[in-house]
């Protein structure tokens, strides 16, 4: 690359850093996805990855496509649902077509309540459905049966209309401040949002003094009680942080990471809305009792929109419990961590790691860096199985291919800088 | 000293840890120390430190007992005050000749609100008066005027009665749960508390059903809002703990700690009710604006407590956030932290620090080794200044005289063992 154009990334590189470290997430809304969402339509079905046609996906996002459409009574049956699909009568179309991020399979429907998160600055919004709960079997991880269904009904009619009632009467709800303080609190903001959780239990009631005649109250303390509660507004404000990075000309810096059936996908803040996709991630990490590596099962993931913005995997040195979560220790935890900022091209200015000495989470993934490097993202997940459910937790790697497949796009796109 | 005599003090160790580690304190009440201290008289007044009579009461510690018997209407102005103090018509005692544990000054009168919290195994009690709130000008920092006055009857009228209530309503609650989970969300249980206080609130929603309808809830989440509410908590269940490991014979563990104008001062398990003093404990840490080393006073401490049970600076590597508040960084913290394992018997079951791969707290400080080693116990602590109030907070080291006093007692209350 030549000094000029390198110079042109650089700069392009440090304003994607900056936009993304300036969003303020905002939570103004908890409806559903048809309501919230642009562009949603009764017949759409949303799920993880970078974007593919229906015939491309198999095993547990496969039932998890099949179970949202049932669910959201697209068919009479298995048979109808699966029919409609073939035939594109139900829209199935990615997460993030519509600012959306998913969790695991990622499926959405239209009747599904969302968080809706708002950067304050620019209105831009992005959404995120709500955490199933903590049973193995989830339609996320590829189940579908009638204890899921009525999970999802109690969503769908209990907790989405009473997050709403609470959020009108408190008022928009800043998550920055929330996940700062959380990565102080043992928090890596992906796979451990206990102090998130109990930080926005403490926010709401702070500004709750009206609301305590109603049931909301307690409602919301079962919620919080559930430490995975906080991961999806995580995502959400993630994901509202990495769309403000994204579009930025000539700038190498990932927007967003996601996985599918059919392995890992990238997108790049200068390449528009190309995927650039590779295998599936390695896992490091350990299985729950009665599980190996035999019964893993790749069926989506976009939690991983925590790494893209310095969480997760990026911040995992602020989160030494979740050594015994993942089945390594803490140096290990450390370590990787550090070696985040050797393919990053900025420091987060609030996301601060205590020990670290207080230094801001790595930020901005430079495809280059990751190929000059050989380093690929680290990002922390929960691993699902063959027949469903969760079956792990650990630490993934990106594959590289996806950053060597961007480098290229990036040089054939720029070839005045080559 | 003899193998027989090593022996039978190693044995008494164990058993004191043992009995400090399996206490179970658990939060029953919180009513006004005369209703709950046994002892307790209209006319007593406590504060920190080994006992001492009134003519040794200096400084701002000195102030803080005044303050106390004028808040309480023990005279009709200070001059009364002072000569009803001269005199012993106000009975000054140390808060640990009754069970309580002092913060600062430690000052308590007939109508403060104390916690009350009580081994679940035992039934033995332990006591800690209310946080005052986050105003430098404190009575326990030796500051007492309306403001003061104002915010004691506050926490006597308002705050006092709403936490008796609402235990009441909720029942009694264990402590030592929260403060584990605590320990793996960034606190250290003495200069940080802020996970154990949304612990605290989260446990008191998770009961509270039926409270919802009183104005219970906003008034918690006010107090809660406080960073340093669990403290006097922690204290009170850090005291519990201690005096359990306290009167085992031939044990020359430690099972008091305290500060006072005058000096350290500690007790050991096999020692009876003696203490042994020495002089202040050296600070090292960072005064706030326009403070310096000159206008430090020693006022007294004793939530040193959380040390002598493995909290605090025995678990300082739980909470690399203090490095700020502290002005060190994550490493001296973390050496400090091992440091301590040299000069305890034991490593606590249930309270692990995350970021020493989940190893135990060390806890149990031997006179012995301490002596041995010229390694003395690490504290976190606040520092009040000579004109009231507090002007710093770091980490001060207890001296080692007290530990060589208590050794030469040790060895002539055992004259077979040397």
């Amino acid at each position: 690359m030549t000094t000029d154009g390198e110079e042109t990334r650089q700069t392009a590189n440090q304003e994607t850093v900056r936009r993304l470290i300036s969003t303020e997430p905002v939570l103004i809304d908890v409806c559903p996805a048809i309501e919230a969402v642009p562009g949603f339509q009764p017949n759409t079905i949303l799920t993880s990855g970078a974007p593919m046609p229906w015939e491309d996906v198999v095993g547990g996002q496969r039932e998890a496509v099949i179970g949202a459409a049932r669910y959201e009574g697209l068919g009479v049956d298995r048979a109808e649902v699966i029919k409609r699909l073939d035939s594109g009568d139900i829209d199935l179309r990615a997460c993030s077509d519509l600012h959306c991020v998913g969790s695991v399979a990622g499926v959405y429907s239209a009747s599904m309540p969302v968080f809706v998160v708002e950067d304050a600055k620019s209105g831009d919004r992005a959404f995120c459905n709500l955490y199933e709960g903590s049973s193995p079997r989830r339609l996320n991880y590829g189940c579908y049966d009638e204890e899921v269904q009525v999970r999802l009904e109690w969503i769908r009619d209990q907790l989405g209309p009473t997050m709403r009632s609470l959020i009108s009467a408190i008022g928009p709800l800043e998550l920055a401040p929330i996940m700062s303080r959380a990565l102080h609190m043992g928090d890596e903001l992906h796979s451990r949002n206990n102090a998130a959780c109990l930080l926005f239990l403490a926010a709401v009631l702070d500004r709750a003094g009206g609301l305590s005649e109603s049931a909301v109250l307690p409602a919301l303390a079962e919620v919080v009680s559930d430490q995975y509660f906080f991961l999806r507004l995580s995502m959400a404000a993630a994901k509202c942080m990495a769309d403000r990075a994204h579009g930025v000309a000539d700038s190498s810096v990932v927007t967003a990471m996601a996985i599918s059936c059919n392995g890992f996908g990238i997108r790049v803040s200068g390449l528009g809305d190309q995927w650039f996709t590779g295998p599936p991630p390695l896992f490091q990490g350990h299985f729950f009792d009665g599980f190996t590596e035999e019964d893993v099962s790749w069926m989506g993931g976009e939690s991983i929109m925590a790494e893209t913005v310095g969480l997760g995997g990026f911040a995992q040195a602020a989160a030494p419990a979740l050594q015994k979560y993942q089945g390594g220790s803490v140096s290990a935890m450390v370590e990787r961590n550090l070696q985040m900022y050797s393919i990053t091209v900025g420091e987060h200015t609030h996301f601060r790691i205590p020990y670290l000495d207080y230094r801001g989470a790595p930020v901005g993934i430079d495809i280059f860096k990751v190929v000059e490097t050989g380093v690929t993202p680290v990002m922390d997940a929960g691993l699902a199985g063959r027949s469903g459910g969760q079956i792990g937790a650990g630490v993934v790697r990106a594959p590289l291919e996806c950053f060597e497949a961007a480098c290229a796009a990036y040089r054939d796109a720029h070839p005045m800088m080559s």
